[in-house]
């Protein structure tokens, strides 16, 4: 018989339902010593706690996430605030000894990042962020092969991740929705928002990076502010690209925007080694590129692996081979990845301390872009 | 406040969990005047019953139908049980007052379906047969584009449902999983089973078919069966392709095997009109085709559109654009507008009488590929 | 030192374009033993002969073809006609001991087309019939693979080649440019146009055809003639689809028309082996889609083989890997074997004899497209 | 009538191929004032100048080059010797007011380009570099959309050129064939051979680059060299990548390499702009893709345009819609487009002084990667 694991939410916006989603699905299709039970949301406004309660099936509500902590029958807290609250809360759950799942990226910079480590680490709960794109069975499927040695050494590697919902100036900034434009609730724009995921994925493949060399863009310079009306400057990045060494010696390009016309979420990555090379694409995400030079000659090219058969990570869980899952399931297989550590009281990645990787490679190309200097990481 | 509407499952195989799953998360996304509620689940073999209730929350079991139906407590009956049983479940179901959902096709035969047909009718009880490729949204974008008639006279149609998974001599037939290979339990082989799926959606999209001309090919000629471990003959068509013609005058192709090497699930179809054309494939479900002579020449071109938008059919109840939904939301949606029917009183497609449809053109097709004549529907 | 090979062209239209072209870039990229010369071209019309000639490069002019039959100085005729002229020309051309390079389809049907198969085996001339797509080089691979066994026993063949040109009913028949709608000058519409191509194809890919069921269209019934300006009948297929069997048991469907909105020249064909499959696509013809089965079981995917290397067939006289050619190297690959052929005193395919079983097909479905009826192939 | 062009070739590489063909086939599809006439091979190997003449129909040979220079009835001068004698001989080439055609790049750094721009211009001879991609039709047509303003404001360029053929350590450098490698004779290795075709191309589309921020890498520091069989330090880069700001504001991306297993030639460029987007791939160079945000928003998506039809730039001189044309026509192009400059006095690009911007950027960027720092352009 499963054993109850409680959560508590804080936030109930976009990555709220997704999360929410995941722990109210992973017991249907995931065979687990823990059951997620979704004890309580908590939301500064209750109506929307209460009506965020009745879609989810949340069990309580809370206004005030310091009362959640102090809750004894929540066990584990999930962080889906803005980034600016992310480090507050973290270090207050771990002192109450919570259990912590939090939303990427996981500071709003590696100086908060380091204390929030301290925190979870000094408390020993069991921790993770959301870097959810890991558990994508086509990007699972990837680290196994690059784990596995069937790339060789690796040469070359490259990222970017695109969007284009921005380019309107009539875009306001700011609040509810639109936080992620807002420098003091963000700490940075697509630095943090969508380059943490592409360098999340590329340290867990590639190792750690050494040094960058970053430009970054605000193309925009002024918005309205959602809440207040009034026109402010724009103060996040609006597009970053990067060039990385590898401590490996690859080499790397890293690019984000969201002004590429015709890319809605477009997360790309390639890997090139001296054997194999691998690509993916969040907009195809139930497919692997694999080309593989042992092919016989005439022979060789790229090939698609549609990741849907039983012996692909994850799939054998779902349904049958050639029928797709989507984006949400990333969640859940995060989840049950965590809830299978914590039965074996295993640490599950990426953690706190994973996380904290990717925040010291984010602030080094925020400030690559100021100085416009090679940057070292850490 | 949401009402309940009592859910007893017949069945616990694959569609029995696709279905569960539908019913348990739709309210979490869309907002219903009815919310589903599993009550009991149904299986001869009670540790099976057991086993699935406590894996999908269903709150007690039945090892008998009838009794299922005698229920007061049931208010919708989901038949998942292989084909020949579809008949006499539905059929009980109907006079005992019940709501039907039932899995595809529809029955045995356009003579079973008859008799089904005219239960629900006389008995004035909703019903839906679960073709649920027309609610992917990629699907009913191309529903939405021809009936707004952006596609003009249309001149061509072409599906094909192309799988691998039997060319093993070696592979069993019959018994649980494998039930599909059977002709007594199924029916027949890939026309009831994957071409079906085909003309259903051809039908919905282009109106009736006037008559075929089909051939079908069993290439295994023997297998042995799984339970009795008897080598016997393989009863159902392995392969069956046929041409039609739509009663509108256009031409039409289709063709459904499980002896494609290389292909999983590959439903496609394309509709070619005198303005434009479309084209869909299931294993990249979240992309529709399109083809518009009315852009301007030199920039005439296929677009890939990637149907994520909240503006596109379902999709502003899931995530953002750019993030793909999968195979199983194509069952939540059909849930999600069977419920709004109900609330509404209104029959949501495709019902029973829909499906017979449907079955007359397979009938067609089997006799067609027994006597090498062109058959005309009905 | 290259022999001269003198060639008479008759004929100036796309073809005689692309198959002058052949002749005079062929030594720049092939070792050969023979040399084409461009000796002379004829045409009715002195003036369009006179500027063909000086555009190609052609040593002389003829107005009649029988006065070019009867130059001793030529070689070998190439007969780029209307159909219905084939025969006439092609059974002199042999009389008067030519080589003969003849465009296809062979001849309006197989009745005429066997005459000229006696012709020119009664009067051993060498000859081939140019059904160039044999001869692109994923194509030729194709083969290679088939032939090596690479996929086993061969379950089914799909091809389809869609155009969408004559969509318009405002578009003339018949004259100059447009005899192909000329049932007169055709003798069939996408028939004779296009399937000979597919048929072409797949025989020389999987073998005999035993027997087809086929439908025919024409949607647009009455055009006005280019010359006359007077509406008439259209007598040739719109669009014609067909069932067949191979003689070594694989399925086959089979379409084409001009009505596929959003297709130019989608020549498409895919073949499905035991342990493989491949596909092409005219449109992206440089690629070959391969599947095979035996890869590792996680990493198995449709390859895109960019047939550019070296060791693709014929690439290697061309330029480096990834750098693609064109259609109207068909054509000179054709002529590089044809001419090797005459070096070696060995026949090239697809001969007089080869193109006349295409034709056989092309009856026999045009034959049930009439009837409604299975017909057997010959 | 048309006027002769007398050309004297020097080199007989692959580039003395690809123009060759070139001269050999304009006049059969482009209406030209200028017929081109292969007047002289030059080599220092008379053999092999023999053999090639042999080959293309070249009327004499010569062994040097400035013999060639002072031949009279050489109207014409093209360059395709290793990058290091590009100087040299297009400067003596101007004195004896030779028309030039240089291969890319135009030189082995600015300093020396600067030099050759002078001469040209010194002496008023017409000019030209072989960036043949310019004149692919779909890159023209990219060219021609910008020009149009459909994309608008444009905010991000990126590009890369992708290799995979110098992976192997066993590979020598130097030598017929292998002088790419040779730092002496190629003055940089990837940056000049593929960059410098990626810079060409942007300058054209998108304007002046600003400045750069560059990394280049050796991964193989020691190779045998070809001919002297010494095992000698590897002088060039083997990849590059860089940032960089447009002086219109556009950020840009580059990276090129020979280690990117799985990709032959892949040169992608992708330009986003505010209305529209636009992306090209030379591995499948007759397509476009096309991204329109004023399409209706439902059927917004990236189209792939089969850029073949009568009114895509050069198409109308080739075949019918949907039959590709290849590699090589690109220099074609570049002919038709030089020779008809000629008869109308006018200069076309890219001149020599339109080829020392890019030489100036590779300058740049060489240096930057030797730096680590922001470089300026020119």
């Amino acid at each position: 018989m499963a054993k109850s694991l409680n959560i508590g939410m804080i936030g109930y916006g976009f990555m709220g339902r997704a999360h929410s989603n995941a722990y109210r699905k992973v017991s249907n299709f995931f065979p687990l010593k823990y059951q997620p039970v979704l004890k309580a949301v908590c939301a500064r406004n209750p109506e929307n706690a209460k009506a965020f309660a009745a879609q989810w099936g949340y069990e309580s509500i809370e206004t005030d996430w310091k009362q959640l902590l102090r809750r004894e029958d929540i066990d584990a807290v999930d962080i889906c605030t803005p980034n600016n609250l992310h480090a507050e809360i973290a270090i207050a759950a771990a002192k109450a000894g919570k259990i912590i799942l939090c939303e990427k990226p996981l500071a709003m910079n590696a100086k908060e990042g380091e204390k929030m480590v301290k925190a979870v680490e000094a408390a020993k709960v069991p921790n993770i962020v959301w870097y959810n794109y890991r558990r994508i069975p086509a990007v699972t499927l990837a680290k196994q092969l690059i784990d596995a040695g069937k790339l060789g050494r690796i040469f070359h590697y490259r990222a970017k991740f695109l969007q284009d919902w921005t380019i309107s100036p009539e875009l306001p900034q700011g609040g509810q929705g639109l936080w992620r434009l807002d420098s003091k609730a963000a700490g940075s724009g697509v630095t943090g928002d969508l380059l943490a995921h592409c360098i999340d994925t590329a340290l867990w493949l590639a190792g750690p990076i050494a040094n960058v060399s970053a430009m970054t863009e605000t193309f925009i310079k002024e918005r309205k502010h959602n809440l207040t009306g009034k026109v402010e400057k724009v103060g996040i990045d609006d597009a970053c690209a990067f060039l990385a060494r590898f401590k490996n010696g690859a080499l790397a390009t890293f690019e984000s925007t969201r002004y590429a016309r015709g890319h809605k979420a477009l997360y790309t990555f390639e890997v090139n080694g001296e054997k194999a090379s691998l690509a993916w694409d969040l907009h195809d995400l139930h497919r692997l590129q694999w080309f593989d030079h042992r092919d016989e000659g005439i022979l060789r090219g790229w090939r698609s692996i549609h990741v849907t058969d039983g012996d692909h990570p994850y799939m054998g869980k779902w349904w049958v081979p050639g029928l797709a899952i989507g984006y949400e399931h990333s969640f859940v297989h995060q989840v049950a990845d965590f809830l299978e550590g914590l039965a074996k009281n295993k640490p599950v990645g990426p953690t706190f301390r994973d996380a904290l990787e990717t925040q010291m490679v984010c602030d080094a190309v925020l400030k690559s872009g100021q100085t416009g200097k090679w940057t070292a990481v850490g």
